[in-house]
């Protein structure tokens, strides 16, 4: 944040702190403070506490987790609770998550001073399992009935609006008497009708069929619906087609942002929630589990090795140039590995032009490997003037580029089909293939070619 | 696709051509139609001339990237004008772009076909660099003037929105004479006004005040300004303040796709506009140069290990433990670099707080140096019998791991200083210091502690 918009926000902050209005965007506020945490923490706490609980609680939950986690502290359970209830539902389960994890017996003490009706609903929400839609889903809808007036329904809307209960209404809910939902009618086009017209007369248009997801439905399809039918918001129902709740663009932006961040960390070896954790202890843990089985198979890679240990003490050039055999098909792998991983998540590669894209990552890694026999070979003759040196290396560049083309794009491929994730693990599989079958190559072509 | 979901979309798809009211989905029909290609060419074409121009355009931007082109290289251009005149204009420019592509003669003969108005609109939004704000944005609003009645707006909507003119209405930009924005008023709140209201009596509530994005703000400030306001839609306007347009969620969440895709590509050293091409060739010679480079380093390291061929060749146990150090620092380094590039990325790591993130992930790899450095250290103990070996690893270990660290942090956010992207060519810099670093300290503190 600029200094220039720091003075600005803080003038502005001061000034709606005294009237008690507050039209400054929760992100703005939290950008401030962010700012004065690191600056003058006192002031920091001291905004923290005189700030209204209508925005509290959104104030809270754009704070940085570490931040938050102080400020949470620092709030009393009565302000806390009152932060909670201001909050919409889906966001209210955020805060009371985060509260939860900083301390148990807190959330509870939070909840008991939370409104006994809105204390079940966020219970429930909770209860949804967090890679379903459930979890991301707000209750907060405008319903209309199949039998009632336009007009009564706008009354009720109005009525709603005033009391704080409904924002961001872009559609109606149109549900029958046992809740179902039966149409999806945008305000755009409801303002068109006749408020006079019962919205049973309105709803047989096919164009209002509603758009739904399960609220047990996979985030990942949640997703693909959102982007297949570019959605800004969808009705979440249950087995029933009763309405439930609904879930908005902006949650859905988060969840994807948080997808990609996952699959990067996953390639890389790093699980997305232990990196969250300000614990260094923790984190180190985490890391070292993964550095582990890649330590096995950096092992697995010197056992080739020592096949060869008396191939390299005659020729120690071999020492010399072996890394780079390895490191290209390492690297070679992971292009095709990271292209294949990225287009199964976007649903670019599927089962039907699977064989299609691994010939490709195939064909493409074996053409660099063509390329770089050639300018390794020549490198490696004039390096150590042995052109049976170079022929070695070439050769050996080859096999290993096909096996990383054909091996980082099956590996992937094999995990999705068998229904794991194929960013967990497939970079350590690629690694050991390429290593392996680099050394291998490498050495045993030498074994064969230079020393006989 | 499921086999029963396409015999269904098939029924209905078949249904609803002969009667000419399509209300399958976009997506839908491009679902079948993708499942149709590889199955029977010939009926694939059959029904894409079929398919009416309202939705001909949509489906074809829904399709892959392969059976687009040779969509669109089947259909007249008579039929491919009209289909980019039903679109809106977001849209309409992406499919000119995608004819530009296949053949610009073909794009200008459609242009040519295209009502003139439409032309230049199309031709204006296409100008906007695809880095900026303007490129996504459409120009189909629904605008209101502040001395405009709401009830003669809203008539004026139902007109429009009859012409098919407007869709996806949530708000009323409200702008003044000169076009500038006033004021954005959600049409929930709209609806709760007396319709005999003057514009401007409602708009000078300060929660109609715009949220806005320059026509030329990167889109990197666009997506941060939907993430930190939770936007559904946002306006574009010129220096002045007038309205030339807005921008979606669903235009938003691609880019977020997009931005996630070209993170992870790079980090593997790979171009996303390269791996989108079908041509064998290109995507060969873009991969190839980033394995040059790749091999530059790699050579770079071999270049170290020659400095000790003569320890090596005392001690052959080294040539088999070296690729250990330099694999378990590459490893350690690339969790740091992916995790300070991610979080770069997402605005959680900035200049406020970055020493802090250095220092955490320095201190994170040189704890897990010291674990490793005591496991290798056994094991090359027991495996080789030599207990100053197994010294010699473990303090290479623990120098590599820390090197990894710091330079794993450092390198991103060094780029990121400079005003560089930081996961472009982060990894190569890092393997070429993990790899340096490792053979080096490894075979020089062999040198220097096991043969003297």
């Amino acid at each position: 944040m600029q200094k220039d918009e720091v003075l600005k926000i803080r003038h502005i902050l001061e000034t709606e702190l005294k009237s008690g209005e507050i039209t400054l965007h929760p992100s703005e506020i939290a950008a401030f403070l962010k700012y004065l945490y690191s600056e003058n923490k006192e002031e920091f706490f001291a905004i923290l506490r005189k700030l209204p609980e209508e925005v509290l609680g959104e104030v809270l939950l754009e704070l940085p987790e570490s931040i938050k986690d102080e400020a949470i502290e620092q709030l009393s359970v009565k302000k806390l609770a009152k932060a909670v209830e201001e909050l919409d539902s889906d966001d209210a389960v955020d805060l009371v998550k985060d509260i939860e994890d900083i301390d148990s017996d807190l959330e509870q003490k939070v909840l008991q001073n939370i409104d006994k009706e809105y204390k079940e609903e966020i219970e429930t929400l909770s209860s949804y399992d967090e890679s379903t839609a459930g979890a991301y889903m707000q209750t907060e809808v405008f319903k209309a009935y199949v039998d009632e007036k336009v007009k009564d329904a706008i009354e009720r809307l109005r009525k709603l609006k005033a009391e704080g209960e409904v924002s961001n209404i872009h559609q109606v809910y149109v549900v029958d008497k046992d809740e179902k939902l039966k149409a999806i009618i945008p305000l755009e086009d409801l303002i068109l009708y006749d408020f006079n017209a019962k919205f049973a007369d309105i709803i047989h248009e096919k164009k209002y069929e509603p758009i739904t997801v399960h609220v047990n439905e996979p985030v990942a399809e949640l997703i693909k619906k959102f982007e297949d039918y570019d959605l800004a918001v969808v009705a979440v129902v249950d087995d029933e087609g009763r309405l439930l709740g609904r879930i908005t663009s902006d949650d859905v932006i988060d969840l994807i942002e948080e997808q990609a961040t996952e699959q990067i960390y996953n390639l890389a070896g790093l699980e997305e929630e232990a990196e969250e954790e300000e614990d260094i202890k923790e984190v180190t843990k985490k890391r070292a589990w993964w550095l582990l089985i890649n330590l096995g198979t950096a092992i697995l890679a010197s056992f080739v090795i020592g096949l060869f240990d008396e191939t390299i003490q005659k020729y120690v050039a071999l020492a010399v140039l072996m890394p780079i055999v390895a490191s290209m098909g390492g690297n070679a792998g992971t292009q095709t590995l990271t292209v294949v991983v990225r287009k199964l998540a976007l649903g670019e590669i599927d089962w039907q032009n699977a064989k299609k894209a691994l010939m490709k990552e195939t064909v493409v890694s074996l053409l660099n490997g063509l390329i770089f026999a050639v300018i390794m070979g020549a490198i490696a003759w004039i390096w150590f003037g042995n052109h049976l040196l170079g022929v070695v290396i070439a050769l050996a560049m080859i096999i290993n580029l096909l096996a990383a083309g054909f091996f980082g794009a099956v590996i992937p491929l094999f995990l999705k089909k068998v229904g794991q994730d194929p960013a967990v693990g497939s970079s350590v599989l690629l690694t050991t293939v390429t290593d392996v079958v680099g050394f291998f190559a490498f050495l045993g072509l030498a074994k064969v070619m230079l020393v006989h």
